[in-house]
C-alpha cells in the first residue's frame, strides 16, 4: 500500500540563513479506477482509503446508490520497475442489474454533448440528477456548533500537520460530532472518501448529516453532497457563484468563510439557528 | 461575456450579531472546449481569458506547440433559457497538418490504458512527454527576487481581493518582473491561462521564465510547466511528492512554502542563488 507521506531532503532558506534537512511531503500518486476491467477514470490522490474513494466517486457520478451496487473491489497487478505492486489500479465489479457507466462518463460529458451542434449549454452536460432529495430535510445546526467544527477538523488532520499540503473533508451530525475525517491532496477526493465511507457503512442517503470541507465550496462539491442526499455544506473558505446556485436549486444550505464565530450563510438559511 | 464576480445577498454572522448584505462571489461557469466541432473537455472556470485558457490547455496536453498550430478559435452559439449566448462553448480549428487529439484525451488516459490488462502502471498513463527540455536552462533567481514575488502577486489579484475565492498564476523573469497574472477558480486553469498568454505572444518555449502559483505545487502543475519548457515552479504552499519527483526527472526546480524571506528548495538547487 502506498505511503501517505514521503520524506525528501530539502534546502530551507530563511532570513537567519539556510540548512538542509529531510522534510515530509504529502504523497501524490495516480489511482486508476476500472469497472469490470474497463478504465473509467484516473485521479491524482493521496494513497489510502482507496476503496472508499472509489465508492464515493461512483456515488458522486450517479453510477451507484448503495453498498449493494458493488459486488467486489480489488487491486489489479500493476507493478512498478522493481516488480512491486503499485496498488494504483483498482477494479470494481458492479452487482447484477446495475447498469455499467459509459466509459466516457466524466460527468456524462462525452456522451451527452457529442450531438455535433452547439445548441446545448455546457452546464447541462455537467449537471447530474441525484436519486435523493435533501430539500425537505429538517437537519439544522446552531451557530455555536458550526463555529466549533473547523478546530475539531484541524486537530484531526494528521497528514496536513506533517506536510501542510492536504485538503480535508468530514461528515458531521446535528450536534457537531465529526463522524469521519479524510484527507487528500485533491479536494474532490477527500469528499469522495467520506462519501464512500458513508456508503460502505450503509448511511446513504445522508439526509441528516452535514459536509465540512477545509477549503472552498465549488460547484462540484455541492453536486457531490447533493448526490449523497446531504442538506448542508460548510466550507472554511469561499463558495463560488455556481456552488450557491446549485445548492439553492436543490434546497440545500451553503455556509462559507466558517472561521471562529463568524460565518456567511449563502442559501438555505432555515438550517442555521443562531445560538 | 461572462462576469468575473456575481453579487448575491448573504447573511453574515459574527460574535457581534448578524446582518444581511450583498456579497461578491467568484463566478464559476463551465467551459466546453471543442476541436473541429468535437467535444474535447469541459472545465469549471472563472469566465474571461477563455481563448488563452484553451491555448494553454492544448499546449499542456501536448496537442499544440505554438500559436501557428491553431487556425481559429470562436465561441459557439450556445444559449441559455433567455436566448442569450452563454459564451461557454469554445470551438478551435487546428492548422493544417496538426494531428487531432484523441477525443478521450484527458491525459491520453482512455486511449493508452484500454489494453484490458492491468500490467500498465497508472502513472505512465498520466505522464506526457514535453517537446521542450528545460533541464539545460541557465535560468536562475536570487532569494531576494523570489521573496518579493508573493506580495507582487497578491497586489495584482484583483478578483481574489473581492471574493477570497480564486487561485492565481504568474510568469516571472529572472529579475522578478511579473510578465502576466491570471486568476481562476481552478488552479490548473490559472496556469493554463498564463501559458496560453505566452503561446499567443510567441514566447513558447519559456526556457528563461519562472512559474509562480498562489497555492500548492502538484504533479499536474509541474507537468504543465514542463510542457511549456519552464525550468522553475515556485509555490506559496506545499508541493506533493510526485511534483518534486517529476521536476527532478525533468531537470526543473521546485520551490515551496515561499513566504516572505523563507522558502524551501526541493529540487534543482542550482537555480536558486542566495542573495
Amino acid at each position: 500500500m502506498g505511503r501517505v507521506t514521503v520524506r525528501r531532503p530539502v534546502r530551507m532558506l530563511t532570513a537567519q540563513g539556510q540548512r538542509r534537512r529531510p522534510d515530509a511531503l504529502a504523497a501524490e500518486e495516480p489511482l486508476e479506477l476500472r469497472v469490470a476491467g474497463k478504465p473509467l477514470a484516473v485521479t491524482m490522490r493521496t494513497p489510502g482509503h482507496d476503496v472508499e474513494l472509489a465508492h464515493g466517486f461512483l456515488l458522486s457520478e450517479g453510477v451507484i446508490g448503495s453498498r449493494a451496487d458493488i459486488a467486489t473491489a480489488r487491486y489489479c497487478d500493476s507493478v512498478d520497475d522493481t516488480g512491486r505492486n503499485t496498488y494504483n489500479v483498482l477494479d470494481l465489479a458492479l452487482a447484477e442489474g446495475v447498469p455499467e457507466p459509459d466509459t466516457g462518463v466524466e460527468r456524462n460529458f462525452y456522451t451527452t454533448s457529442s450531438c455535433g451542434v452547439c445548441g446545448k449549454a455546457a452546464l447541462d452536460a455537467v449537471k447530474l440528477r441525484s436519486r435523493f432529495d435533501p430539500s425537505g430535510s429538517p437537519f439544522a445546526v446552531t451557530t455555536d456548533t458550526l463555529a466549533a467544527l473547523p478546530d475539531d477538523l484541524r486537530q484531526r488532520q494528521r497528514v496536513f500537520a506533517a506536510t501542510g499540503g492536504l485538503h480535508a473533508a468530514a461528515l458531521f451530525s446535528e450536534d457537531g460530532e465529526l463522524l469521519v475525517v479524510r484527507e487528500d491532496i485533491g479536494r474532490h477526493n477527500a469528499v469522495d472518501k467520506v462519501l464512500g465511507w458513508a456508503l460502505l457503512d450503509d448511511r446513504i442517503p445522508l439526509l441528516n448529516t452535514g459536509l465540512l470541507v477545509s477549503g472552498r465550496a465549488s460547484f462540484e462539491l455541492v453536486q457531490k453532497a447533493a448526490m449523497a442526499g446531504m442538506p448542508l455544506l460548510a466550507a472554511v473558505s469561499a463558495p463560488s457563484s455556481l456552488a450557491v446556485e446549485l445548492a439553492e436549486e436543490n434546497g440545500m444550505t451553503v455556509v462559507g468563510f466558517l472561521r471562529g464565530s463568524s460565518m456567511n450563510v449563502y442559501t438555505g438559511d432555515k438550517r442555521i439557528v443562531e445560538t
